[in-house]
Formats: structure tokens, sequence, C-alpha cells
């Protein structure tokens, strides 16, 4: 089994990134409600790769009791005075918040989390120079590692916005067969054991067990929760390392890629024309 | 075996159209570009059903040898001198032209068949009152026979931009588990006889056969192609009507409701704030 070194492959697109930005001044600005300490360590994670890049990373705090209207309103500010090359909206967002409409606030130009309507609908039709970060990052994970994933069937596990969505989309566009399953799903197993590939991201820790699987698939772990304080992914690892031909890691996979892969985008948005709006 | 009564249906839901719609005027545009038979064939359908509803139509033809750009800025005249309630622009289009980028030059709010990146997008997200037409067909027939499409497996046959990439948008929104494949997926018969609801839409006649489904299946065959001059869905009918427990006939099935919920969708864009763009 091999595990997929998602810092390894950061550093390295780290690196090309970096040469490729040379001198350039590129700015990203982040909306950060409230100050839960996950959303702390995420914004923190995005610090450190804005600094080794020389990106002008700024944090625009709010409180978390803020109104839809209002926030959006804050966001139109940054949009017009700050003209940063990139926003993003940290998720998930106050419970009273409208976040797809908050999300809708972000020109398409400067969506580089590509979760505004605008961008998910350039995405799905095609036209889009850009792709989702966790897209950017599984794909990253194939070439680098010669994951054949056109030929045999993908099963993604969870429907979610940041990772089933974007990825049964892009999976659509590339012509490759797949099946979308979440936790409700009445035996759930019968699709992920015929999964060539298995990408999960569903935000329960633990919950992809080794039976669930076929022997010598490749497990892409995306989900993201919190267990006893730490940073859990969906995959008992115990259980699926010795099965699996390939398996991200949490934390140190897919993660850390998904960061990088944002400013990957900026770059690409930040270059004048490069996003399709037509 | 229940045959799905396409006619029937779109008979009923149209009489329901008809007096919403009352004294109202509500134009629609179609752009036709070149003279196909099967493409009149289409335009014609809509025309009947215009006439039923006094809807205003009008019919807007262009030679098949229009430049993108040059079909882009007619549409731009039309949605701005003429200012109708719906545009639709009957695909295919001739081969030299960028299909997405001509369909994007609609308007959201004048968008009844969802195909602009906007429409796609804003769908996606969850965030439109409207919903593709096939799939408005598929929805109308679930309902009207009380057949539970979310405790099931659902298999989509087709990746394509009326078809598949709209139902599979859907089913991931309504959070029911889901197969895409398409004519390249190899052994496509072991996805397909998993299906309780199989949902096909690749234009293949007889592509679908009884031994590629399990008993007692619902067989919607939004499949559109000619074969020997006649419209043919993508279901081999003597093989698949002895096992499926719900069949669409083509012609008669999704075709005449798919027409229908391009009015429906004209009713509620035009509608005073009823399509979100936030």
């Amino acid at each position: 089994m091999v595990i997929l070194d998602g810092k390894a492959l950061a550093a390295k697109i780290l690196a090309g990134l970096k040469s490729e930005i040379g001198d350039r001044k590129l700015s990203l600005a982040a909306v950060v409600l409230g100050d839960n300490p996950v959303i702390q360590k995420f914004i923190t994670q995005k610090e450190k790769v804005a600094e080794k890049l020389g990106v002008d990373f700024r944090v625009y705090d709010y409180e978390a009791a803020i109104s839809t209207n209002e926030l959006r309103k804050r966001i139109a500010t940054i949009v017009h005075d700050a003209d940063p090359d990139g926003i993003i909206i940290q998720l998930p967002l106050p419970e009273q918040l409208n976040t797809q409409y908050i999300l809708n606030s972000v020109p398409p130009e400067k969506d580089v989390d590509m979760l505004s309507a605008r961008a998910v609908g350039d995405f799905a039709v095609g036209k889009s120079k850009i792709l989702p970060p966790v897209v950017g990052a599984i794909r990253a994970f194939f070439e680098e590692y010669g994951i054949d994933y056109r030929s045999g069937h993908v099963v993604v596990v969870g429907a979610g916005t940041l990772v089933g969505k974007p990825v049964a989309t892009w999976l659509a566009n590339e012509k490759v067969s797949f099946t979308v399953v979440d936790e409700n799903t009445p035996d759930i197993s019968e699709f992920t054991e015929k999964a060539d590939i298995l990408i999960t991201g569903i935000g329960k820790p633990g919950f992809i067990t080794g039976d669930m699987m076929k022997e010598e698939a490749v497990v892409m772990d995306a989900g993201t929760s919190e267990a006893g304080g730490k940073l859990a992914g969906d995959v008992d690892y115990d259980s699926v390392s010795p099965k699996a031909a390939y398996l991200t890691p949490v934390p140190g996979g897919i993660g850390p890629l998904t960061v990088v892969m944002i400013f990957r985008n900026l770059l690409v948005l930040s270059c004048k024309g490069a996003n399709s709006s037509g």
C-alpha cells in the first residue's frame, strides 16, 4: 500500500507556483466569522502558504451575529475598495446566514474556491480555466502517482458542496463512470465495494472501513471533521490501509494540497482574461 | 407493466398552465439554425403547445453558416428589442459554432431551457425556482404515478448536456444515491442491473435491453434519435417491457412532457422576481 504524501506534493507544487508568481504582488482576502478554533486553524494553514508565496493575505473578521445583508455589503466593500485578486469565505458560516447567497457575492474572477453559483455553472458547462480546489488536489495526486482514474469506476461518498458535488461534476465532464452515495444510502457497501477509486467527503470519522471496499482500491479521503480535538478524515485507517493500493492520510493528504490549489487558482485568475465568463 | 403516458400527463399539466396564464400575454422566442427536418419537428411541437396556451411564439431563423459572434449579436438584439419572456436556442447547433458560448447569451431570467452557465450554476447550488425541462418531466411522472425515487438507486445512462448532467445534478441536490455510466463504461450492465430506476439519454436506439436491467425497474427513456425516419428512444421495447414495472414510451413519453415543462418555466420566469440571481 502506498500512502499518498500530500505534504510532499504540496511542497513540490508550491515551489513551481513560487517561481511562476515571481515578483508579482498577489493578494487574497479571507472573510472569517466569529472565533471558532477549527476555522482559525484552516485560516492559519492558508496564511502560512500565502507567506511562502509572498501573497498579501488579509483576514476580514466579522462578528458571528452579522446578518446576511450586512455581510454581503461588507464583501461588496472589500471587492470594491481593497480589490484583492481572490476572496475566500471561510466555511461553515453561522446558521442564521444564507450561505449560498453570501458565496454568490464573490465575483467569478476572484472566486478561487469556486463556490459561487457563477463559478459552479462555468465549471459544470466546461467553461472554467480553474478547478474546484479539492478536485485540483485529487487530480494532482492521480497525475503524480500515475493513477488511471478514467477506466475504472469511481464511487463518491457524500454529496456536499465542498467535496461530493464538485467531484461529481468533474467526473461527469471527464466522462468517467461514477456513483454518488451518502450515509443515508441503504446498503452503502454494495456500491463502495465496486469502487476502483473511492473518494470520500462526508465528515464522519472512521465511516469507511476495510470491509466496505475491494482489494487494491484507491482511497482518497477528503473528509474533514474533528475527533478528540484532532483533525480526522472519513477512513478507518487500521482496516482500510491493508486493503488499499493507495491511500491519502488525514492529516497530510488531500488537505494541504487543497490549500495549495487555492493559490494556484489565485494565480490563474489574476492573469488577465484567464477566466471565462462568456 | 405500466406504460407512462406522456401525452395524457402533458395534456393535464397544460390545462393547469392554461388557467394559470389566463389572459396574460407571454412570448417565447426560438432561435433556429438551418433547415434540418428533425429540428423543424421539435419546433413544430413547441409551436403547437404555444398556440394552445396563447403564447406568442416567434421563430428566428438564421442560416447554418452564421458565425458564433454574429449569432451572439443577433440573440442580443432579440433580448433587447423583442424582449420576449423566454428564449430557446434549438439544439444541436452547426459544428462551427461554440454551442455553450451561444447558450450563455441567454439571460437567466429568460432561460427556460436552463442551458446557460448561469442557469446551470443556480440550479446546481439549489438557487433556482425552475427545473431543467427534462428533470421537470421525469419528476412529473414520478409524482403522477406515485413512484418513490428517493429510497432506491438511480442509474443514469449518458452524461450529456440535455439529460444526463441535469438529472445527475438534480439527484445530487435531492440526496438520492445514483450512478452515471455511458456507452464507454466497461461492463455497463454491472451498473444498470442495480438500478431501481433507470434514466437513459444517450441517443442510441435499442441500446438498453431487458438483460441489462433488474425485474420491476422503472425505466425512463429520455433518448432522442432517429431510426428509419422515426423518432426513437434508447430502449429496446420488446425485451424491456416484459421486465419493467413502469416504462416511458418513445414517442409519447418524456418528450411531450419536456415540451410542456418549457412553458411552465416560461410562466414561472415571467412572474417578476421569481428567478434567483443572488
